[in-house]
């Protein structure tokens, strides 16, 4: 045993060396965009995988508040975490880090950030650059992995997907997405039983707004509430689905006197014809100034006004991505596969891709880790086919179910105590700045 | 072993034949008022132990829609649903037998509904009446326990006390509240993760609405998302106290200042010193309706306006008392205790009275079934105790966090199928009618 230990440490003794004589060049990790349940567990993936090869990748270090950590030469040193903290942040939502809304300018409009971005590199040895966001954010990442061909600096970019929104390319869905169709579906399922016991004599229809500006994807995980055990009467308003006021009180109506009570699930980006978002109601309040409301408010007045029926509305916001507490297990294994991979496909040479999910089958649900080059994924948006809504525009099809059920399979719950989720808040030391500031 | 199986048939067979001769009583159980995350939980309660005691108490009849199913002698025959039925209503949100919002007036004022329940009740040979519901329904369960002194009747009236706006008297707690507690303070805690990590560029202020209209006992429970392992800033506006513009902004701000953002959790009973609530905005739409909107996007649009600090807002509604997925696991046990005591309290002869929860110690928590009396329950409201709210009057004091903290304590997760909490639907069957028909 004894003698076992002593060349055990031998072997380390001479790895040290090897690793200081190769240098290997450390890892930056930001988080870009809106923040989900599941962007932690990317950067647990990451930090940990980083971390089994530390004879290849030195230190990972985060940008604080994403790419403008970059700028700003505001690192955050990953190492001084304990491995318990970064294994925490598997069940932790929101951005550990910071995340940011921030696009780089081309490398013509803004070369001054190109070259800041390289000169903090270069002080801190950064060879590896992983950036998890949208597609916004890829299209970040992709001017960064240009860097070596356009600049001459070696440099390995690779995007880590992420987005509520589910609207990027190539990948069977995004990480984050997952978590809010669970919750989503949950909560359609949820408040709809609440609504159907009161509408006797009280509520009858109960309106729920959730995200999604651009593509239906999160209202469609609405129609998931509804099951062959439980069904309940659900009219979804989509954004891929110009807004039509008679036909949807029909509908709500048509609801109404067959069961007694309805749910509608409508997508924040929902609109009229002519483009109006139904938020924009051009609402005044007693001094004339403009009031900027949801759209759940505006379509309950709509059904009270027009069809008499009581309401109820709420709006999901924030609670909806930052759900940890009913992560679904698929999308929490996803963000970490896809952090997992990033490095991995990084030790392997590649720059300029974003891993992705691939599915293999439905049933059952089997997925792998794929590939997809950055400039075929920055700046493509992914909206939802024509064939996943109803013909009458107010429902998901069994195509859409079958597409969406795998994804908020499983549950994993974080640690609990006293009541509450056991969430990490990591340490967030900086790394010493080496360089002189830098104005935005 | 044979032979013991022999001695058990005949004991059973003796106790049938008794119960024949003394023919038991049927129960009437019904739900009413704003359902909960757990007055299933209750109902479990109820009908498990009646049919633990078949000797005593014949069927469990639920009423249809509450008081309502009782007046239109719309009963529900819950002997024909399942053991396993019965149990998943434990882990159920939602009033499984539909619930009302309907008080029934005084014996002076509507005599003739009081005949009508006796009519009902003799016809289908009830003698317990078990109403599970908040203050209102506290007083109708009162009425209808003095009907033996009243008018000769005999029947034993229990109350089961429900209700997430923890406002009943005499009882430590409500249930349903805990569950909604939890589900704030899991979702304030999450939301503001959210916003600490988008502050640098983006949102910087969280507003969040949560019932209550006239107690803030569920705004009080988002303070508890702020704990010493993960301090949030948190500005709460109590329905207790007068709504001041000025300060309230300056708090906001303040902590904008320090920490970067700020989470609001909002009541909607909040008010300005006139009486009017912060949600009648006077707002109008073109063609000059009222809109009847929350009190999270004033205060949001308070906070732009004045502050010029973007924000998010979020309105939980329905969700928040329909969470069973996150429901608090001393909730569901107490709502099922206050099902079971009510049962047993009736079979011990008890009429007009509450069962009740009796805090023992708060470190470690523990706690004992005790009993009311109906006449000091009904109509009373439980409002929350001054020193519970800082003298500053947004934030809750480490009296109120000791009071509230066990309520949302453990978790209790349903069971799932396909990534969805699997909910029971009960069948419901109508009893056949006996009675002519009676107009409400």
């Amino acid at each position: 045993m004894a003698s076992k230990k002593k060349a055990k440490k031998k072997t380390a003794k001479k790895t040290a060396v090897r690793v200081k004589k190769e240098a290997p060049k450390n890892a930056f990790y930001a988080q870009s965009g809106g923040v989900t349940a599941v962007i932690n567990a990317s950067a647990c993936g990451v930090i940990e995988t980083a971390r089994k090869n530390k004879n290849k990748i030195g230190k990972v270090y985060a940008g604080r508040n994403g790419i403008i950590g970059a700028l700003t030469e505001d690192l955050i040193d990953t190492s001084k975490e304990s491995a318990a903290a970064i294994r925490a942040l598997r069940h932790t939502p929101s951005g550990a880090f910071g995340s940011c809304r921030f696009k780089l300018k081309s490398l013509e409009a803004n070369k001054r950030e190109y070259e800041r971005l390289i000169e903090v590199f270069e002080a801190h040895n950064i060879g590896y650059f992983f950036y998890n966001g949208g597609g916004d954010s890829a299209d970040t990442c992709y001017k960064v992995s240009q860097l070596s061909k356009e600049m001459g600096f070696p440099i390995q970019a690779i995007h880590v997907p992420k987005t509520v929104d589910n609207d990027l390319p190539i990948t069977d869905n995004c990480p984050g997405f997952g978590s809010v169709a669970k919750y989503i579906a949950i909560s359609t399922q949820e408040s709809s039983f609440d609504v159907a016991s009161m509408c006797k004599t009280s509520t009858k229809v109960f309106v729920l707004e959730v995200m999604g500006r651009h593509a239906g994807w999160i209202a469609a995980a609405g129609g998931l509430a509804s099951t062959e055990d439980n069904p309940i009467p659900i009219v979804i308003l989509f954004p891929e689905v110009e807004f039509d006021q008679e036909k949807f009180l029909a509908k709500v109506d048509a609801n109404v006197k067959k069961h007694g009570y309805c749910t509608v699930v409508v997508s924040e980006g929902t609109h009229w014809p002519d483009g109006r978002f139904l938020a924009e109601t051009g609402l005044k309040d007693a001094f004339g100034h403009s009031q900027l409301g949801g759209c759940a408010p505006v379509v309950a007045n709509m059904i009270q006004q027009e069809l008499g029926h009581k309401y109820h509305w709420a709006v999901a916001d924030y609670m909806q991505r930052a759900a940890r507490h009913i992560a679904s297990k698929s999308d929490v294994d996803q963000a970490y596969a896809m952090g997992k991979a990033a490095v991995q496909f990084a030790l392997k040479g590649h720059n300029s891709i974003m891993p992705t999910i691939d599915r293999v089958s439905t049933k059952p649900y089997k997925w792998k880790v794929g590939m997809a080059p950055l400039s075929k994924v920055a700046n493509v948006e992914k909206m939802m086919p024509k064939n996943f809504i109803t013909k009458d525009g107010f429902g998901i099809t069994r195509k859409c179910r079958d597409y969406l059920e795998p994804l908020i399979k499983g549950e994993d719950y974080p640690p609990y105590k006293n009541g509450l989720p056991k969430y990490v808040r990591l340490k967030n030391l900086p790394v010493p700045k080496k360089l002189k500031k830098f104005e935005l």
